[in-house]
Order: C-alpha cells, then structure tokens, then sequence
C-alpha cells in the first residue's frame, strides 16, 4: 500500500497550495492556478484564485436524477473506469467540465421540439403513448496537464446516462406508467447521441483537436438500491467515432431477495462470504442489524463492496465493540484483494467505518467520537 | 504508527472469532466467551455465545440525556481517560456493566423519596424553588483478564455525570427556569454520591474485593456543542475513598463566538491554526462551507479535534476534489501531534473522512462512494 507514496504526493502538492494562499491574497493573475493536491490514485483538481473550478453546468445532474445510486455511480465510474484509461492520475489533472454550459445540457437534454432543437430525446408524441426520454444525463470531464504558469486542457470525457425504463402519465394526476427501454434500444440511442455530441464538441475552437473520450452508461431502474454500469466507450481524435469497445460490468445488490432476477454463477462465492459475514454479524446484538451490500462485477470478477450495517447503539463502548467486531469479521469473511468499505450506522448516522482500500490487505477503522 | 501491530492483534483475535463460530452454532456451554479482537490502542470486549454482553442497564443513559454530545463523551472518557490509566488494553478485556441494573440505576438517578429510598439526588421540595437534580447519569464498565476457559473480573470502573445546571418549571405549562450548579457544589454532590455508591457495590458478593475506580463528571449545559469534561477521580479497594485526583480538562468549540465567556491563553494557537484552515476552506467552493471545531485541551495542552466541514456538494467529482483539498489543508494548518479528525457533510450525509490517529503523522481519507 502506499501511505508512504500518499505522504510523499502530499508534502509535494502543499507547494501548491502555499501558492494558492498567497496568490488568492495579493494578486488575481491569470496564472494563478494550482490543484487541490491528492491521495494516491486519485486525480489533483484544478483551483482559480483560490476556489474550485466547478463545472460550468454545476446542478443540471442533480435536478435531472431521482435515483441518488445514479448519480454517484456516474460519476465515479466516469472517473475511475474511464478516465483513468486514457489519462493517469500521476500526469494529469481534473478539472470539471468548463465547455458545456447548464443552459446547454438542460436544452441537449430536453425533448427536441421546434423551441429546443439541440434536444437529443425524442419528441413526446401521442400522450397515450409517448416516446421514452433515452437520454439522462451528461457529464463533462476536462483533463489537463500543466505548462509553465498555465494549465493546458489535454483531453474531454463524456458521460452519457441512457434510461433503463421511462415512467409516463397518460393525464396529468392519472397513474404512472412504465416503459422498459431494451439494452439493444438503449445503446443505440446512446450512440446515436454520442455521435451528436461529439460534432458539436468539436465545432467549438478549444475542443477542434484535443481526444474526446466517450462512454455510455445504462442508469438503473428508479427503485434500484444500486446505480446503473457503463456499458460501451470510444475514443476519438476527429469528429467521428470509429469503433466503440464493450464493457462488462454489472452490479449486485447482496442479499439477493427471491425477486432478484438472475442467479449468475459468476458471483456465488462472494454471495456465500457476504452470508457468512452477515449472519456472524447479525447476531451480535439482541436487537438485529440490517447488513446490505452493493457489489460489482467485471467480466464476472469481483471488483469490490459497498456494505451498509444499521442497528441501535446504545452507547458509545457498544459502537467500539461492534466496529472491532466488524473488522475481525471482515478480515475472515470478506473477499480479499478488491476495496471494501463497511459503512456502520444507527437510523441515519454514520458511527463508524471499516474499510480495505484497492491494492491493500489493511483494514482501516474509524470511530466517530465526540468530545 | 500501529497498522502492523494492529494486523498482528487482528489475525490473533481471529482464532477467538472462530471459536465464536464453532460456539454459537454447536454448544452453549457456559466457558463460550470469545471477544470483538481489536485495533491498536482499543480494548477487546466479551462476546458470551456469540452476542455481545450488553450492558445490564442497557438504555438507561439514551433515557437520560438530551445532549447527546454529552453522552458520548461521558463514555468515551470514562473508557479512553480514566479506565486506561489503570487497565491497560493489552492486558484487560471490556465488558459493558454487568453488575448495575436498568431498574437499579434508575432508581439512584430519581429523587430520594419514601417510594424510592436509594434515590441520590434530594427529595424535591418546594416546587417554586426545587432542589436540583445533582446526578445526571452512572455508567459502569468492568474490566476483566482471561483465565482458563473463563474471563475473571479484576476491576470496576464507574463514572458519575454531575450537571452543572438545573432546568424546572414552577408549574405545569409554566416557563423553564435554569439554576446553576457551581462546580464547588457538583464536586461535592458527586463525592457525595461516590461515597455511596462504592458502599452499595461492596455489598455485592462479586464486588468485594475487585478495585474499584469511580470518575466524576461534570455534565455540559443543554444548549452546549461539546459535552462536559472529567474532573476527579479515585480507586479504591475497600468501601472507603480515601483520596481523589483532580483533572484538569477544557472543552472548547471553534470558532469562538462573541459571547464565549473566557478567552483563554492557552489555546489561542490552536485557535490561530484553526481560523487559518477555516479561512482556507470556506472559499473553495462558490458557496460558503460551515467548518467548526470541538477541542479538548488537558491542562492547557491540545488533546485532539473533531472537524465537521458541511457544505453543498453538486457531483461526486466535488466530492473527491474537496477531500483532497482538506487533507493537503489539514496537514498544512492543524496542529501536528495529536488526534485530528474531519468529517466531511452534505447536509446531514457523511461524504467523506479526514483523519488522522493518535501518534501517527499521517493524514488518511475515506470518501464514501456508490456502485
């Protein structure tokens, strides 16, 4: 593991950040620039003046998503299963999305009507009937590495979140409907979208000639206790897309409940460890505790968890306990070799966490305390 | 830092975790103890039969308290500052109070009456002008060593919350009035109380030779953001307390408001670094982050903090980039050598961690993700 490589990075980037601090005070040039540092494998990320550069369509995907799974699968899969193909965290740096404005997502993502002809959904036709909306949401990554006092954008990333099912009313306060969108369906519009996106990009001057990466990303249903998988990316130096490759992700909701669709063999052994876990777990306290976990797969292979535990703690000795109890039982139960993290909770608060991180054997604990 | 002691403990612990297996599913024979394992520095507790041995007044001090930040730096202390000093966490086991009752508690934390004659608190009288409830809450812990296939007790540590105000109503759907309860007058209430209470536990067949530790603390008032601190402790191995030993805490919350009542010397550099990383934070993003501090100093000298930054986050990608920015933030401006932890918020939701242990140099960070 690399704590030691993480404290090497770190003292190394706070040369930055004593920049920042002297920079946002005395002067506002346009040189300014300096990156909030990093842990190791994570990407540094650009700051102006002293303040992050969010991105120039900041909200749209929070308005545009019921499912919060969604969300944060998106935009972590955008960084860590794409991005980090084509541009590694050591010589480059993330920069939020500063060339498509919320005004232009939100209109890309609306229905195209003679009003809004960059729409990139269909237009609603028969409300008996109505086209689904394919296209959900999208995100802007820049990546940039730094020349002299500047930062020079390097390369663009582009999510593009295509629905699963597409809920509908017939009448305004009649019943909902659901529409199931296939996979076959989905990726065609995905890719039809990209096409799109990608001409447009790249008549804008900045965009003409840098590689523009795009990936696809089936969302998950809106009851989903998991987010969606990128399923499809390509990557492109013209204004074309010449091949797209496949991706095989899939995620697990664990324990499976009778309803759950598919019995994948590929994944039976880290369902029996996650049992093993669960009921060793379960029984701690008189009072039961819930033990969920979101796993991911690639190609079959585990790739790693998510597990949420709640129960009622009455005191703070009995959080310490179960969360020493939780990484003994971790460490003899659990997959090794992919991360883990165990969020420990009672009702909504977070009161402790165990976690492995990618590439290490350790299991971390930490207690949330109070004085 | 531990993290290889910290293996070693937990691979050893294991062997007790499978015994639990083992027990739990084929016998209930009563030598079933096993233990939690532990991390560096934290005690084991007993698991009996694959449960933890929960408290016998299990929910008594949830009832008792508004404030919770009191609660559970009420146990964290009497664990971590007062039971440390005399049951090491290599050589001792935990186990949550076995000897104290939920009814028995209870009736010691009530009001002396006809109907209620252990009750340590004084009998109410005249409801204009009521006497105080001096004690607030009791918590009882043991401590024991492994002996053969059985745990022996060898020592009882109890903790006494005294409060240093009294809120009562004249009449039914009257105003609250507050009374203080100086310090002078808790310290005597609780000794009082001690007294007692060591007398009551020396009569308990078990009890009668085990030492005995008993902690004295002063409860913080209910609209405090940081609990109260421990003030005087003894161990006694008759029924009799002969001396006690003051302490010297101070809890202090960060920033300082205008109507903090003391400016104290001995911590404006802890407050200069605090300000300074405050500073640094609040600007990173367009919206201003909320960043506040519990600190605890013993006799003048920082102990440790607990950090909780909220703020609004728009994507998972702020969400990275910001914690990046803390760690590199926190190693730059917060005080080196002791206890730091930052807990990172959108609204109420932990996104992330920032910590860094008790004797390590080393910043770690855990952002909380989603498949």
């Amino acid at each position: 593991m690399s704590f030691k490589k993480w404290s090497l990075i770190a003292a190394v980037m706070l040369t930055s950040v004593t920049l920042v601090a002297c920079g946002s005070k005395s002067s506002k040039s346009s040189s300014s620039y300096t990156t909030t540092g990093s842990t190791s494998g994570t990407y540094q990320a650009v700051i102006k003046n002293g303040r992050y550069r969010t991105s120039k369509a900041r909200g749209v995907a929070v308005q545009q998503n019921d499912n919060t799974y969604n969300l944060k699968s998106f935009e972590s899969g955008l960084t860590n299963i794409i991005a980090k193909k084509f541009f590694s965290t050591k010589s480059y740096i993330f920069q939020e999305g500063q060339y498509l404005s919320t005004s232009t997502v939100t209109n890309w993502l609306g229905r195209k009507t003679s009003s809004n002809k960059t729409g990139l959904n269909p237009a609603k036709g028969s409300s008996s009937n109505p086209n689904p909306l394919y296209i959900q949401q999208i995100e802007e990554q820049d990546y940039l590495q730094q020349s002299g006092s500047s930062m020079k954008l390097k390369g663009v990333v582009i999510g593009i979140g295509v629905n699963s099912e597409y809920q509908y009313q017939k009448k305004t306060d009649g019943p909902y409907y659901t529409k199931s969108i296939s996979k076959a369906k989905g990726e065609a519009e995905g890719k039809k979208a990209a096409a799109i996106i990608l001409k447009r990009l790249r008549k804008k001057k900045t965009l003409k000639n840098v590689p523009i990466v795009i990936a696809l990303y089936r969302q998950a249903g809106e009851d989903s206790l998991v987010g969606g998988t990128f399923f499809a990316y390509a990557k492109s130096n013209s204004s074309k897309i010449s091949s797209w490759t496949s991706l095989n992700y899939k995620n697990v909701v664990l324990p499976k409940t009778s309803t759950s669709s598919s019995s994948s063999s590929s994944n039976t052994g880290t369902s029996g460890s996650f049992s093993n876990f669960k009921s060793q777990i379960q029984n701690f306290f008189p009072n039961i505790s819930g033990v969920t976990a979101q796993t991911q797969y690639k190609d079959g292979t585990l790739q790693g968890m998510h597990i949420t535990i709640t129960t009622q703690f009455y005191s703070q000795t009995e959080i310490n306990s179960f969360t020493n109890y939780i990484a003994s039982a971790a460490k003899k139960y659990l997959p090794s070799g992919v991360p883990i993290d165990i969020v420990i909770k009672a009702d909504t608060d977070v009161q402790a966490v165990v976690y492995r991180n990618s590439g290490s054997s350790k299991w971390l604990t930490h207690v949330f305390d109070s004085y």
